[in-house]
């Protein structure tokens, strides 16, 4: 194997699948999207119609497609045009191809001391230094702690943050601070990567996404999966036309860069024009399944917990006091309670950081079960 | 832009789109599949069932399409278990994912002198020491010289290589150099990457894969592009079970390793057992055209161009006289006889292999369109 992946343990993912399959086991681990929402009526539909030679040979990547993304990113306050759109095999291909587009071995990376694993397992293979800083679950990234690194001679190349119903932290950075780090980025020439795969699920006022206060540093990462269905495996992202040639020429030697049929499933769906409703049927479910979460967590949860207040995204991040194990909590947790919960130390980027805290999602689960899963967990805190 | 980024040129398939799109261009250029035979209506109609959580849903990758794969495999030579298969992007993340797997900075992979170019993309970000072996149209790669560098002290870490239907030579390997180099694999502890995207495809006997002779060293990459649709993007490759688990971690980082909206339409499709009597049409309809592109040769090419004689595959290859530059020879072409192919030079991994040599593709043309190009080509080089 090569050395890079010696030093890759299993994604915390991978093993909750295998928790999740115990029979029986209520979970609020994993970071799906409520299965009774699926538009399957649109999309089969959709897809049944494609049986063209069209939909099924090699082509060039979709065009048709490229209005609705713009209409999308209208709604997070980023104008682009066709040319800057670069379709991915989900939002994980589009941090993959991007770190692989940009970076240079030895060269510095910055993120959140607490961030999206799927960042970390895109970062892995390249032999680069990353710099943590604080993030908190009331206003995000710590700003200050990034400008006081750049200023003592940082030179990341890359910052990789999520502006809007973060993962697993569930908090929104305050516009004030999204302006600040488009400046910075323009100031010391680095790239930020913004991962708006849940931006679209804004549960209040939709502040605009980073990349509509700087175009030519802010590369934007968006995706399908939580609006449409995560199968089809299909997301964009947004950047400077010459940068997305080029990674016409990463993604040909990762999977070829032509047209899927995901593509032309979600190109025949979006023409009928049901996105919009869709949409705003998804955020309406899931705020109700924060307030559920919210509810169940001031009812059962002891005093010495805190949690985030999500203005979008999946999930809900818990801080337990420090002598707790979140990992250890898991394992007691899916034994005595049955219910799985992922640990913050799975998300961390500094060791330590997150250990005792739980991050639970809402998306999934039905407002009962919320508070069934909550209560039990509650139950097992007030006896450790 | 990253480093390797800077010396990789626009591939010639990017190139080729274009020249393509020119209006009345008849192209024996790209490698697609035939577009008459594609099984739309069985695609489709899988496709429109498909409204369920379960074919939309993030989850772990598609075991009901294994026992296929198995079956296909053992029409190749190849007795594996669900276990040793992994579902990839088409065969292209196939191997790019192995390479990632494979690969540190400074090894030495070993390919042929001429050779896919879509493995030079996938090598493109490794920084590795290529060595390349000759290879010829009648035997195909050149054993002997694979074993005098190998006894030279040669240590490669991966040999690339496709035993039938090779792309763009069209060549078979004999039974006794696919033996052979199953044999020096385990011998020297070198892997070799089968690509047998187009071994499903053979039109007499077929010869068993590289893979049936070695399963440690010799890794298998298959593909559903030419069987079912490239725009499916799904491919597969079976690998020792302890290397199936660690290309899991691999692929989560590159583009999350959960079942895709394609996995769901090919299970639900192969599930009719249409594919056998496909797979029969396939063959016939491919060795009409492969028969249809040597009647043409012989009756309008020059006596001092050879070519091809394929038992599989897509690709015929024209050896043109040494003085001869085919890139040079394919703007007339284009110009004067509204005929495309592709360059030798395009597949080279050695400056100058293949430079008078010429790809044609008889894969995607009906007979009489192949008749009609060749022709056109043939009056270009009497003229010239």
């Amino acid at each position: 194997m090569a050395s890079w992946l010696r030093q890759v343990a299993r994604t915390p993912q991978q093993d909750s699948f295998e928790l999740l399959s115990r029979p029986g086991m209520l979970s609020l681990a994993l970071g799906l999207p409520a299965a009774e929402l699926f538009p399957g009526d649109a999309l089969a539909r959709a897809a049944g119609s494609l049986s063209s030679v069209a939909a099924l040979q090699y082509r060039a990547p979709e065009e048709s497609l490229k209005p609705h993304v713009i209409e999308l990113m209208s709604a997070r306050g980023v104008r682009c045009s066709a040319s800057q759109i670069f379709f991915t095999v989900g939002a994980q291909q589009g941090m993959s191809l991007l770190l692989r587009l940009l970076l240079d071995p030895g060269q510095e990376v910055m993120a959140e001391e607490i961030s999206y694993t799927g960042f970390a397992g895109a970062l892995a293979p390249h032999d680069c230094r990353l710099l943590t800083v604080p993030t908190n679950v009331e206003t995000g990234i710590d700003v200050d702690a990034v400008e006081a690194l750049l200023r003592g001679g940082a030179r990341p190349r890359v910052l990789y943050v999520m502006a809007d119903g973060h993962n697993p932290l569930g908090v929104s950075l305050p516009l004030e601070k999204r302006r600040r780090l488009a400046a910075l980025a323009r100031e010391y020439a680095f790239y930020i990567l913004e991962d708006d795969a849940y931006g679209q699920l804004c549960f209040g006022a939709n502040s605009p996404a980073i990349r509509s206060f700087e175009d030519r540093w802010v590369l934007y990462i968006g995706s399908f999966s939580k609006i449409l269905a995560p199968s089809l495996r299909l997301g964009w992202v947004v950047v400077p036309e010459e940068l997305a040639a080029e990674l016409a020429n990463v993604k040909e030697g990762s999977d070829l860069d032509v047209a899927s049929f995901s593509q032309h499933v979600a190109s025949a769906a979006l023409g009928t024009g049901f996105l919009g409703k869709h949409i705003a049927a998804l955020k309406e479910e899931y705020r109700q399944r924060r307030d559920a979460m919210e509810r169940a967590l001031a009812a059962h949860f002891p005093s010495s917990a805190s949690w985030s207040h999500p203005e979008g995204g999946f999930f809900t991040w818990v801080d337990l006091p420090r002598h707790l194990n979140a990992t250890q909590l898991l394992r007691r947790s899916a034994d005595e309670e049955r219910v799985a919960f992922m640990p913050g130390g799975a998300f961390s980027m500094r060791p330590g950081a997150g250990d005792s805290c739980m991050r639970l999602s809402f998306s999934y689960c039905a407002p009962a079960v919320i508070e069934d899963g909550v209560a039990r967990l509650g139950r097992l805190l007030r006896s450790v």
